[in-house]
């Protein structure tokens, strides 16, 4: 579970099944959250620019009133307890920097710059090599600079074996690229990029699901461990790609908080968004995870993917071009009028399994 | 112990002693830095000025030459585990933002914006507020937007009252208005700003020399606890203020590895740095680390501050100018010229006990 100060609040408390199973304490975030709103709006700098977007902070460029600086910091969460006790540790970088790349990305911001902190319990310099390598390997896919890093060792913090890891993307736009999600109106298709697994969420909940003692077992065609750690794509080329051929209204990164909480941030009051499950494909191990926890309706769309990673809201009549432009871009949704007391995402069928 | 990706290696092995009875292991931070080498110099964007600064990385503004983005990742480091075990959350976020301005400062960045990772085993909301409160005050404190941040829940990451702070900060800087170090040269003298306290190094010393059951023992007209977590100074007034009357040639926020290995930095080949201790005060804290530690001459200058929070290099006519501007400042040393074999830093006297 992790909270952004940009978050909007969750505005429902009866998804805290999933995550208390796993430890974590969704009543507890929002409080932070709502703390952080208060002490962030007592006072804003003027070149802030707020409530456009909601995943990245917005500061317009001092002197360029046409661009501006995009920044947003993530950690792996507990996805580096599976790469820590699998002992594999090249390609936890590159989730955490893919992650940061989508998430500046529905600003519409092109990747300047990446910083990493990495904080272990006892420093392994092949094991800092490994996790840099793997950001390494991320930020050059995305022609962005590696600027610099810090390496903590902190034995009393951390156990000998566990480490953290957290990274901050700056990225710049014009703003006049920042999509304007007023725009979106009941009709638009919802275009959807398919997830590949977890990503970067939901990892609490797995480890309580599936005990380390399985992860070597065959699964899906290779391993739960293999699954447990495919790597968050980026969905930077996809998008680039559909942008030219469709007129993209509005975008959301699905992690924390799934479909239910990324994509109403995307969507301006009276519209809500209903999505057909039967359109796209649930991962296997998301299956696994819902069938072994048997998790309710309401705990897969607010603490899994279930499947879609990127959100894309699109005309109707750009939806075809849209999905022909990328393999594997489905239309999984629409939007309608929402009406007082309708929740702002739907998913059909309400049992899906 | 932290190993920024720009650092330089430390070029010494003697200094072992210090860290490793703080359970801290310098040669591996080496060995981690030299991988962090290779792996981002086999490519480097464009856009990326490297070896301007040491201290922050430097980013070419997009379709802008003359001005340049920097940006400096850090963490609060064991400092932390003081404030968690003395149940005081609200000066750390000063540390952290001061200590990452100081960083952006030595290339003459003026800061833009920050974004803060904490990371916590159990989330208490009142906690995460005092921490974040703190932050926005040092950020409001420099004209700064707080532009964002993540908070993790990671239960089994951290213990359930540890937690683990680190920031990102982006600053702008007139590529013209970057110091030279090129233009130090014999003669020059040494400017300093005094620090009070640790800041955020050496607390992994500080701990293993103060036991926590000293805490709250009466120390230098306070407690112990009040001077281990005496908030990082941030140095932006002062050397503005210096700036406005003295050419300062080079800058350095001294932190991890003190005096022996920041003051480097800023030297360009044929130089080195001599310092007179009996120039500034050692503060109270740091005269009881080295008395309890029994610290050798090389321990105390490069695990600690020894009193010195920043250099600057300023021509010896505009000395007596620079330290009139701000209250505190001392000249504490000159540059002479460095032959081959000598070290490029020498404290005077060798034991000033």
């Amino acid at each position: 579970m992790t909270s952004e100060h940009e978050n909007e609040t969750p505005n429902s408390m009866t998804h805290d099944d999933a995550y208390a199973r796993a430890g974590v304490d969704i009543a507890a975030g929002n409080q932070a959250v709502a703390r952080y709103r208060d002490i962030t709006s007592a006072w804003r700098h003027p070149l802030q620019l707020g409530a456009i977007g909601g995943f990245s902070g917005l500061f317009q460029l001092p002197g360029d009133e046409r661009r501006a600086l995009v920044g947003s910091t993530d950690g792996v969460g507990t996805k580096i307890l599976i790469a820590a006790e699998l002992g594999r540790y090249d390609t936890v970088g590159q989730d955490l920097v893919n992650h940061c790349v989508n998430d500046i990305l529905v600003v519409n911001a092109k990747p300047l710059f990446f910083l990493d902190y990495l904080a272990v319990g006892k420093l392994d310099p092949e094991v800092a090599g490994a996790v840099v390598g793997g950001i390494q390997v991320a930020c050059r896919a995305h022609e962005m600079a590696l600027l610099g890093g810090e390496t903590a060792e902190m034995p009393g913090v951390y156990q000998a074996k566990h480490f953290d890891l957290a990274g901050t993307i700056v990225g710049i736009v014009d703003v006049a690229d920042v999509p304007n999600h007023e725009r979106v109106m009941p009709g638009d298709a919802i275009v959807a990029l398919p997830a590949i697994g977890l990503h970067t969420n939901g990892y609490s909940l797995a480890r309580a699901l599936i005990p380390q003692s399985e992860w070597s077992a065959p699964f899906a065609g290779a391993t739960f461990a293999d699954a447990l750690l495919a790597v968050h794509p980026s969905y930077y080329a996809d998008v680039r790609a559909i942008e030219r051929v469709a007129d993209v209204k509005a975008m959301a990164h699905i992690t924390g908080g799934g479909l239910l909480e990324n994509v109403p941030r995307t969507l301006p009051p009276g519209c809500k968004a209903i999505f057909e499950q039967t359109r796209w494909e649930i991962p296997p191990l998301e299956r696994e995870l819902v069938m072994r926890g048997d998790l309710s309706h309401e705990e897969r769309y607010r603490t899994l993917n279930m499947g879609i990673g990127y959100t894309l809201i699109v005309p109707l009549g750009d939806a075809p071009k849209a999905v022909s432009a990328v393999a594997g871009a489905k239309v999984v949704g629409w939007i309608e009028q929402r009406r007082e007391g309708d929740p702002a995402v739907v998913v059909h069928p309400a049992r899906e399994r």
